[in-house]
């Protein structure tokens, strides 16, 4: 696939994601392989509005962050995490979205560093899952400006880590990645949607009153 | 209708229930039926993503799910339950959507075996309903990756309650049918309504608070 | 405006009701005066799916509800409430819609009998109305299968009440009306999203927890 | 860009706000500066409803809201909000949504006069923030008719405090602004998801109850 080609298959998933309320405003980044030794990835400009998103706002960066095209330009501020989850996994893809229920459960599972998910079906559609009793446990990261720190925690985490498919950084969202786009794409709709189901679940819970139906 | 008329309306319906958060990632399948005697169905590939699906990804397959066409293509994993349906009701589409709400409904009703919508004008698009004050029961099967012993327990229910329009997986979602495609999908709008109706009805009649509307 | 123009506006603003959850199904109807003297009323055909709503699915009926193109078709079944307001309005369009929040807010205020929204800027966007301290009163009727008591009660209730703008029928949804489609379909958006404020609002208002934004 | 273009990208802007049901039937209004020295205004004419706008229905008023062109024509009420913003900032655009969160957090927020946003990392899409440690003040201002006091109030407001990039009108809806009017619509989508986020985590504080996530 052609740079071009690639730049506009993340452009048209973010469009997706902004349609669904996930990467308002300037939040939310994307980015995919370009080439493979040297690495070349394609990845989303700083600051571009996901609403707006075109192709001609892809950049293509090296392996160490080094912006090869267009000369000028500056990728996105989390250009670091996006390249750790790179040399720590086979990823061809990784994007980062940023929801109202990614923000809500990064903060409120923050105190235990994170959360499980466990006995939906929707985890099927994770690469490598084949039921709904696999347990996926979702990492909680704190929020930070140096993104050499964060990137390096990263690196820890998903090199201690080695089963970890998405983490959230706190108050802040989602970031999963997939063996192309396609997978990684999937792997947001599916987290995005069991984080919803697990925090509207867990709303009712809370008030420990018997379910009865109005209607019976 | 030929096969891939009827293709592009289940690729059509399934964008639609995509559109509305119905069926993210791989989730959901969709069948309906391309000839009788013998019995001939269209229905969607194993893991495609909803939000991309197109009428080459619906396959044709025979009463007993061996895939007729395209050579080497595989059937959606669900293929068993459908046809367990197909055998059972004389339907002539059957649709899986798998909502945030028939995923927290069904978990929530599991002790209970389902629950019934009583009471409620929208039940009236359900086919033969003539009145709001129909009851409709909604049974709720555990969940399980044995699809054979999944299809059995769909077969005994529907010979037991012929009166049956639809149910429901625990944590995975709503199946429903219609004599048509046109009516299949109408009944998943209205079970979806009625499902989100009662699940944020029931929240709120668990705080036992009288209302009082802030602006009175 | 010619009647095939008045049908493809209804038609539309059918559509913008369905992309928006408050028609999903055959739910809701929607009508449109075609000619005065004699009465003349463009309405939307029995047992419609409102998602793919298109002109030729609007009939022409006179004053009593007589067919009178296309032969043989059969008008909404809600045809006579539609007759009634145009009776005792001076209205040039009713909409029914049949929203989540339509049903639960008719449901929870039925005991009241209705409820007042009071306060908000929103209430401007009705005709008449230059102030948010207006009081605008919503009554809620219960439902029925019967359509000619039904409609005798909306005659009575409209003829007593002259002020009313709109008014819910339990667990089924709104009514409302204006002197042309632009001013009725105003009134929908408007009445839609007060209702949602109310019920969200009061959901909220059950905890008497005090607030305390998370971030402060 | 000439006046047209201008006006073509507020009721673009305008159509994505309404999609996402921050400015329905008539609420909502939005200008951009076409000229200064003297200052020369492009805004929404009165009553206009957003679901329809379309580039002529963008007025050109003068610094006293005087109008320019079409003759006849009637700006927004709230032309003089539009005007002191204009005063007392260095913008270029200034947007007005009414979104159910919006209007649900003026009014829950109104006794302490507003409400604080901190910690969050979507804080940094608004202009000058680079820390998600920042902390925003959002004021409400008390609803009124009487848009000569209310346009004071502004002044004063933006007078006193220079940092502010946006306030709430009590149960009516958000104001902010930016150097342009891309600037002006991320702020909007910023400050709308924020206020959507703050809503919904305090109600599930307010129960008190400790997070158990249902599938652990």
């Amino acid at each position: 696939m052609s740079f071009s080609e690639l730049a506009g298959q993340l452009a048209a998933a973010g469009k997706g994601f902004y349609e669904r309320g996930w990467v308002l405003g300037t939040s939310g980044n994307f980015s995919a392989v370009a080439g493979r030794e040297p690495l070349r990835v394609a990845i989303t400009e700083s600051a571009a509005a996901k609403g707006s998103l075109t192709p001609d706002q892809i950049l293509e960066i090296d392996g160490d962050g080094a912006v090869l095209r267009p000369a000028g330009a500056r990728p996105s501020a989390e250009t670091l995490l996006h390249l750790a989850i790179y040399r720590n996994r086979t990823a061809g893809a990784v994007l980062h979205t940023h929801s109202i229920h990614g923000t809500m459960m990064s903060d409120r599972a923050a105190a235990d560093g994170g959360f499980v998910i466990h006995g939906y079906e929707m985890l099927k559609g994770l690469a490598g899952i084949d039921t709904h009793e696999h347990r996926e446990w979702i990492p909680v990261l704190e929020n930070s400006q140096n993104m050499r720190e964060l990137a390096a925690e990263v690196e820890t985490l998903l090199a201690e880590k080695p089963s970890l498919r998405a983490f959230l950084i706190r108050r802040h969202g989602l970031y999963t990645w997939g063996r192309d786009l396609a997978e990684a794409t999937r792997h947001v709709e599916i987290l995005e949607f069991l984080m919803e189901v697990l925090w509207r679940s867990s709303e009712s819970r809370m008030s420990n009153a018997p379910f009865t139906a109005p209607g019976r």
